[in-house]
């Protein structure tokens, strides 16, 4: 039991990148992540995202693929951690091929780290 | 690991049931949808609830399980996506051949998108 | 399709134990349950703490296993439910032969069933 725990564990941490490491990632100059804020909100009801990130619909994401770079990884991101936006937008991803992660915390972990955002524009 | 990812994730998701699905099974005249508000509270400090929601706490379900009804599909919700009660309600119905599914996002996610609501009756 | 929902539902639940379990426990004279606050944060931010926890931050534990107690069972939480910390603290712990579970709820349950709490000391 304890060892089918562990596997568990392994796999759900495994669809995760901490905050950390993709600001870490993000200031190098050919950074290899690409942030896609994936809430499914008007701007006006999203008001601040993730400093940098790309607006990008999990609803919509599936009509966008061809748009997306498979040299980049993409961290995706919901408004918590407690939602599935982030996780079907990651099924998407990887099932296309992408390299993908949800962004453990999500916005709100973020927020309440007090790293960087930015207002988003419609 | 991908393959492995992908499958997680695609069985995880499977126990989700978004709201937009939900709100349209409502509208229907014999919807197919009950939605139960598994919450562990008394009336006064849930205040709120899904509007049409069954009140059955997740403690209270096994002795309830009589009343509930096979040819409709259950949707729990808890306060938030992060809690575990939902899951436990769902292990319940689905290990005594209930169709359910949790609602993403739970009751935060509901009222986050204005969704209705109506007061808790004691 | 539904057994492996089961399977999984059962699994995931493993990893958790309930608010109600850990405050019965911890009332034993001799409590097999030691409390454990994960969250990467200084005192100021995190201000108060599970009444009787010890403060052990996910990114120290590694470097503290040889201080815990393999005749305890480590209960970890973090801010909420939606975050990975506990996952990846419990994954330690487990990994490392200790027995574990994460906090159902985490704090932001714990305070929100109004369940007594204790001020962080630095």
């Amino acid at each position: 039991m304890e060892q089918a725990k562990i596997d568990f564990l392994k796999l759900y941490l495994s669809l995760y990148i901490d905050h950390f490491t993709v600001l870490q990632g993000l200031k190098q100059p050919n950074s290899p992540y690409v942030v896609l804020d994936v809430r499914n909100a008007p701007a006006q009801v999203k008001k601040v995202q993730i400093k940098g990130a790309l607006p990008l619909a999990a609803k919509d994401l599936t009509a966008h693929l061809a748009e997306l770079d498979k040299a980049k990884t993409y961290v995706v991101y919901d408004w918590t951690g407690g939602t599935i936006l982030g996780k079907q937008a990651l099924l998407t991803l990887l099932s296309n091929g992408f390299k993908a992660f949800e962004l453990a915390g999500a916005l709100e972990g973020w927020q309440g780290m007090k790293l960087p955002t930015e207002p988003v524009t419609a």
